[in-house]
């Protein structure tokens, strides 16, 4: 299947990329895919083969990969102003009225925001502003940062510390105090006879119980992804950060709500904070923000971190961080335009719109005696495979179920992502119905086939 | 001076902007430069002020302002294939071709290449690829990091740990195991009557005596700019990578050369390894890579690593790491053109042109009472400010001398750096002779005024 010869591109990937979150097996039989465009929802590869992307490409792109309007944003400002940063309190015009409209979106009523390339980075920056705060009032001490299992908040050594994933072991990670909270999957964790009420109300005690044998004035913060993304597409039990909260308020532990996936639309609410009924202390923000179009992440601090992380900041006369493409006025103008587009021109709507046909089809797809559950929110969605599905017993992990449906669904032009035993789907906001039927046709056939020979 | 009417840009900069390494009192009294567009070397704000950037943004809009090449080189990739990601063994082919030239024009024969979206992502991964090394090859234990005193390699808490600047202690930093040797600054640090050569030799012994004193065995990789940039443009003495190499390889030590600053050209020569006569281990690499116009990163790792890294990751069948944006096609398109415009469209060629003009001028200015060095390497410089010039004593930290210099340049349409006690000094690439004399004549006019006020 691999096409050998020297000058191939997959030869040639293969010669100088070193692959990252890359089943490097699956390379070695079937090559890189080298993409060199793409069509609505739909990328092309060097062999002029098609390919819905079911991923978005990476949860981000959800306008679709020809979006003329995102194009002609970025287009305009690189012959305005391609490139500047935001030290010295220099800033391009974009990043201001960026800034407006972040906080203008957002769920606070003020507030001021911080810019990165990244998740990882408006993760890792979160976590700096929290040491920097704690220290500046006088907690030193409080430096430990809670996250749970299966939390994905992005690959720098701090924010995969606060990721909940066994594979970080192999760097050595989680440094210390970074402290991992049960995974809040009800389908999964729960019980017998417990009921999902009490799964929230135990997950609850265990997140007191935990600040208490750590010490409240130890903990800096709590992250959260509203739903769990790359943990693979979790919903809160009910009630869950209505439980949560009133702990880390009663501990003076700030709630910060990872919106990287969740915002912007992903929920069918503008933040998945929205879609659960809490209001946290900052929001990060990543991917939808440009649309996938430029790297940008943001830090958006309520009001009351803005005052506090302001005072520490005018009591040293400076807070000594930034990157050097920090509120880029180029991501600048194309998150102002991803942010209209997404909310004004029918994207977000399109998402509410469609949520009960995608769900359907989920629902659909979860009569399959191996799919033990079909969960989301939103556009986002993932099935999870098992041998066993009254026990709830996954397949032999030799088996890589996932990874072979994922092939599988490839080799019929169809992009979805394996993760874990699951299947994940995080369709672009410009699907239409027939692009969701696309979708779960090759999905299904895929999933019939790969069944077939492992069950 | 500053606007305070509420819609002013300088309001609505305050109102929103948490500022990131940006003189507090400065922006008190001024209020932020909110910047519009750019031509050539100049920028221009809102109220139509125009000033010659000295610093090419952030050492990095080393091609100017408004260089249709590279915005031409971003449009047609935005209207060919917008975005995408590198994982999945999925990628663009813009992002095969940028690995190729990488590698190419790298001082290494073979090698492969890694993404990120800024130079302290990929430092910080780079040190997540060393304990992941160490780890896969039985050395745990390997996980320390030694820099300089002054360096600067990043904002994430790791690569602001190895950053050696005082002001990281604010956040609690450096963590554990992050290790800074004397900062290689033979005007500053030499020791009366030490020749050049036997401070070089004293820096050399002090590394190998923190080696034997830590254990060979605890430390995963020493990392170096050659030419210190945000410590104030430090040059290394005479012999310096010579001296420690050797004792690095001894130990088994990687030495990883940060080319954030002086690659691609800075120095006169594509890599600073290169204007010093050393070959790293891995080169990490970022600003001038594009230019400026996109923010990227990347690990350019030699061919002995990459081999031991690829091993490493075959055995457990992934490298378990990328960042969304990592190869991204508009950012690799971007830096095909940049590194093309810079080696081969006479930008490199300016800098080697022009550097003599160029130190002619710092030498002159030497002649200052109040200035104690001048130093530098190719096109960038540093003049460090003294209150006397036989003793180098500083002037009162609470003057803000540089502070004051860079603020007064700015009011005469000149943008330089303060860095500590000293101005620094980056021309973008593109300057002509009339651009350096504009920069010295309006530095030097604004150093006597401030010289005038202090001394």
């Amino acid at each position: 299947m691999k096409d050998q010869s020297p000058n191939s591109w997959e030869a040639r990937a293969d010669a100088h990329s070193f692959y990252g979150f890359t089943d490097l097996p699956t390379i070695e039989n079937r090559g890189a895919t080298v993409l060199t465009h793409g069509r609505g929802p739909y990328v092309f590869d060097v062999h002029g083969r098609q390919f819905l992307d079911a991923n978005s490409g990476l949860w981000n792109m959800v306008a679709g990969f020809d979006h003329a309007g995102l194009a002609q944003a970025a287009k305009d400002q690189y012959d305005r102003f391609p490139g500047y940063h935001a030290f010295f309190g220099r800033m391009s015009d974009q990043t201001v009225m960026l800034s407006e409209k972040l906080v203008e979106v957002s769920p606070f009523e003020s507030g001021k925001v911080f810019y990165t390339n990244s998740g990882s980075e408006a993760n890792d920056t979160m976590v700096k502003m929290l040491w920097f705060l704690h220290g500046s009032e006088g907690h030193d001490q409080r430096r430990k940062i809670i996250t749970r299992k299966n939390a994905y908040h992005g690959v720098t050594a701090v924010s995969a510390s606060m990721t909940g994933k066994p594979y970080n072991s192999v760097f050595g990670l989680p440094l210390p105090g970074f402290l991992h909270l049960t995974c809040p999957h009800y389908w999964r964790e729960g019980q017998p006879g417990e009921t999902e009420a009490q799964f929230t109300a135990r997950l609850a005690a265990e997140l007191e119980e935990m600040i208490l044998r750590e010490g409240a004035d130890t903990i800096a913060g709590f992250f959260a992804e509203p739903v769990l993304g790359a943990g693979g597409v979790i919903p809160p039990p009910e009630g869950y950060f209505q439980a949560l909260q009133p702990i880390l308020q009663k501990y003076g532990i700030p709630l910060i709500s990872d919106e990287v996936i969740c915002g912007f639309g992903r929920t069918g609410h503008t933040w998945g904070c929205e879609a659960y009924g809490f209001v946290p202390d900052a929001i990060i923000s990543s991917k939808n923000l440009t649309a996938g179009y430029f790297p940008m992440g943001a830090v958006i601090l309520g009001p009351q971190l803005t005052q506090r992380l302001q005072a520490a900041s005018e009591a040293i006369e400076e807070f000594p961080h930034g990157f050097t493409a920090s509120g880029h006025p180029v991501g600048s103008a194309i998150a102002l335009k991803a942010i209209d587009v997404i909310m004004n021109e029918g994207l977000a709507e399109n998402v509410r719109r469609l949520t009960p046909y995608f769900e359907a089809h989920m629902q659909r797809l979860l009569e399959n005696p191996n799919i033990g559950e079909a969960r989301g929110k939103g556009l986002m969605g993932a099935l999870e495979a098992v041998q066993d599905k009254g026990s709830k017993t996954p397949f032999a992990a030799e088996l890589s179920v996932s990874e072979r449906i994922a092939n599988t669904c490839t080799d019929h032009g169809l992009i979805c992502r394996p993760l874990g035993q699951s299947i994940v789907l995080c369709p672009a906001f410009i699907f239409t119905e027939s692009h969701i039927d696309e979708m779960f046709e090759k999905l299904e056939a895929a999933l019939k086939q790969v069944f077939r020979e492992v069950a």
